[in-house]
């Protein structure tokens, strides 16, 4: 045989489910997309089309559905996890699972009267994560997706290099948009070990991020990725380890209103769609390791 | 000739402008994207080709961007009736204009300093308006897109009729969840009448909406939608004469777990995405005209 | 009552449908996308919530699929026709039918056996109709949505209006690039009466559109649109009507390379996304009426 | 310091070139979609926003656009080739350059005159490609992105494990369907050596993708998947050493038409969107190294 299967896995992608909880007349309610990938001793299936070791992808979504039932639904990280562990747990052949769940915020509608059952799609950016399990350590990566955020000063660019190529000028006064697409992993690995409250680690690392892009005064994109990571990491009490963000640069051109007769002192901008510059990188807790794949985030 | 010219336009299409105001070290944002489309005595540039009467739709796009700075933007409202009201006065050839802005909101995201110029997209949906303009009457349809809501209760749909491809079962209790689409158009026409202050008007209609989504309890979408557009007509003061919504009725199917033993008593949902039921009207203040094309607003 | 109901519709949409027909080793597929808008005297629904006037939207959706075995799928618009005069004339509470499909077209992966069962989705617009049906008569509106087309030399744009916000320099030899969306009505419309082929009508109209934007040394887009539009009608065997047709002007901006000591000879194009020219117009053969509503079609 | 600067890049993404030669009347274009990432030491950049080591991404915008006036584009892999070697070799600080590139194909329209001016977009899959250079060794990975095919029979999916959540049934006849993302990995990476066609290449490897596809028999997509893998490597005369896929299973759902007296003998389908299986793989020429990052490629 003059070639080999490689890295490979299979599963159901995009389970939509929405769990409610009744309390009384107040309804609670989370709402996931849930993704699931298998691996493990696959080789057969794909050399020969012999199905004898692969549970199916449907029954990877019955379980989604199941499990919300059984289980309920406390966090996505919690509800992944549980899922992961099935898998690897309960059939030989899979020996890894990799479950990525986003999640859709909703918020309360105000009403006067005393049932307390509606909603409204909240916020714009989407809180997601990615559980990895090999039946023995676990790999927690948070993250959200698609913040955008911006400063309308306190962002120049100035200092660079300049080529034959070059023809930007310098700014000392800019707006820095982006929309922010990051991703962390938490130190925490095993079974037994204290594990962080993953809704309040959330919450602070978003926290940690808009404190960075709104405190930084920005000599560069970079600069203030750098800030965001660093924050994320120093304030997280020891439980991230790594994070990885993916910062596109939405453009915001000063228009130029002199052919109008008017001047234009940083008041009227045109936002540009594309190119758009983007800025990558990931931030380590000093001797972690970086396990975060470079490709796995970027913007739409 | 055997073809003749029909209803046209033309203009410049998503100008995406931002306009900042300072107000010493607290900024003031405004995030639009506008469209302009003109009409007139058209007829020339479509049988031969002749420009002569054509303003080129750069223009209207540097007349965005100008007017941005030389007027401010107050409401998206009041901005695109000052741009529609230039075209048609300033030159002859254009009879009628349509400006259609759709408005990105920011939050501000709090810093413990003084400074206070930076923001975060809020929200998830748009708000909208089209502003029309011959040169003597004014038609203000402002609107929202894409708000997501869902009950989870006091929902059913029974009583229905069927026929001989009716498989569906009755319910008394399911989730009730869209995604608004609403257009409403002001009674304002006249320059000289008292107009409406728009940002107060938009927050009521929205509140209108979002109530009697919330306070109803829903025998059919359709009963929803009608008690949204009569409060937002009866508690406007007057000021509002016809509004259409358009609202997919986006499924939440129940899920049958009774093959893995378990019961499910209104817990756990499968968020479908295609097909969804379609629900679409307007709805009118007694004895006003219908002036909102059936087609402006569609689900994408 | 302050409010009352207007105009009204509701149905089922997006239902996705795969025809395959099996003729020995050779295979046929239909792969539509139809959605169901359905109207009559729906009061009762709008105002107390009944729904014994209701045909589930559910119910609609079988019929579709249900028509598509028992019927088969000839074209989408005989499909189409169908399916609205089996709402129309089987519930007397019905009273019109609107069915809107979008046809995805497959063409054939060649090999080199026998067998015929593989296939490719093909080109990149989209085939779409919209049947309309009172009991009565009939309103057939063909199209196509998106059809990327570029000419890259025979047009220009001189000779337009300046005015004090006017920046933009003629030129003599531009790219002109469009994504067609057009409709088009058929004349046709009782029973009784010779229908067109459907199929064939639908080529030879999108051949005459693009050998129109092909032969057409163009002085403006609105030039290029009414000659698509008069050849569609002119050369339909009488069969078109009407036919309404929107054209962004896709933008492509010739780079200055002179700060690199490079001459740009109608060579390097940044292709710009955003904002766009929108030139929109209905062609009616003269005498007909117009009655594809302006705001049917638009660019995403 | 408790947190250190990991991997990272910058750069400018979705820079909008299009390329026109004109041979006489006959006119040629290519369309591409170029992004830039340069790495090297840009440590400071990040910790104090220092930009002295920074060629904007500015400069990469005007680079793209200079490059294809001065040496033309003549394949996609050639031009980022060109790009990546640049950057690497013009600023010291540039130790790594990577270039994806999506090539958008246009056809042209047939005229019966003698110019040769006009297209239309064609086919609906993308063409990419990912090149990386550290200024010894190239790293050429080219691919497709959604190229949707599908088979009417001639798949199963029978003799998989049955778990306590599994309802699926078993099938000998279903519609096999999915949209084909791929990555392939040429052997080439030194100067010197002589280097694949990148033209015919390509093509070879789209033939070979979907012959595979219309040729297997298939029991599961994995072994599908594999017989393309394998069939690209094996068929490229040693250019290939490795390739990812990845396939969503776009299930084709046999509609249930008894509850209407009717029998669906693999006739009428449901096309469902979500959730849909996913099969991922790298297939590996035996004894190369897996370079292709698993999360490069991904369904939308």
């Amino acid at each position: 045989m003059s070639t080999i299967l490689g890295e490979n896995s299979y599963g159901k992608s995009e389970n939509r489910v929405v769990r409610i909880v009744r309390e009384g007349p107040t309804h609670h309610i989370k709402d996931l997309t849930v993704s699931i990938a298998l691996s493990g001793d696959m080789d057969e299936v794909h050399y020969s089309g012999s199905n004898a070791g692969v549970l199916p992808t449907d029954t990877a979504k019955n379980t989604v559905y199941a499990f919300a039932k059984e289980h309920g639904i406390d966090s996505a990280e919690q509800f992944g996890m549980r899922l992961a562990r099935h898998f690897v747990t309960s059939q030989p052949v899979l020996r890894r699972a990799r479950v990525q769940i986003e999640e859709h915020a909703w918020e309360r509608v105000g009403t006067t009267g005393p049932t307390r059952h509606s909603f409204v799609r909240s916020g714009r950016e989407t809180r997601v994560c990615r559980i990895g399990y090999d039946g023995a350590d676990w790999e927690i990566v948070s993250g959200l997706q698609d913040l955008s955020a911006l400063n309308s000063t306190d962002s120049e660019f100035r200092g660079y290099v300049k080529d034959a190529y070059t023809t930007l000028e310098e700014t000392s006064d800019r707006i820095l948009a982006t929309e922010i697409s990051a991703r962390w992993r938490y130190r925490w690995s095993r079974d037994g070990e204290p594990a962080p409250d993953w809704d309040r680690a959330y919450e602070r690392a978003r926290t940690n991020i808009l404190g960075a892009f709104a405190g930084t005064y920005s000599r560069s994109l970079q600069q203030t990725l750098y800030a965001m990571g660093s924050h994320v990491i120093e304030r997280s009490g020891g439980e991230v380890d790594e994070i990885r963000l993916s910062l596109p640069n939405k453009h915001h051109f000063l228009v130029d209103l002199t052919p109008f007769g008017l001047t234009n002192d940083h008041e009227v901008y045109l936002a540009a769609d594309r190119p758009y510059g983007l800025i990558e990188a990931t931030v380590l807790r000093a001797g972690a390791p970086a396990r975060i794949p470079a490709d796995l985030l970027r913007p739409r």
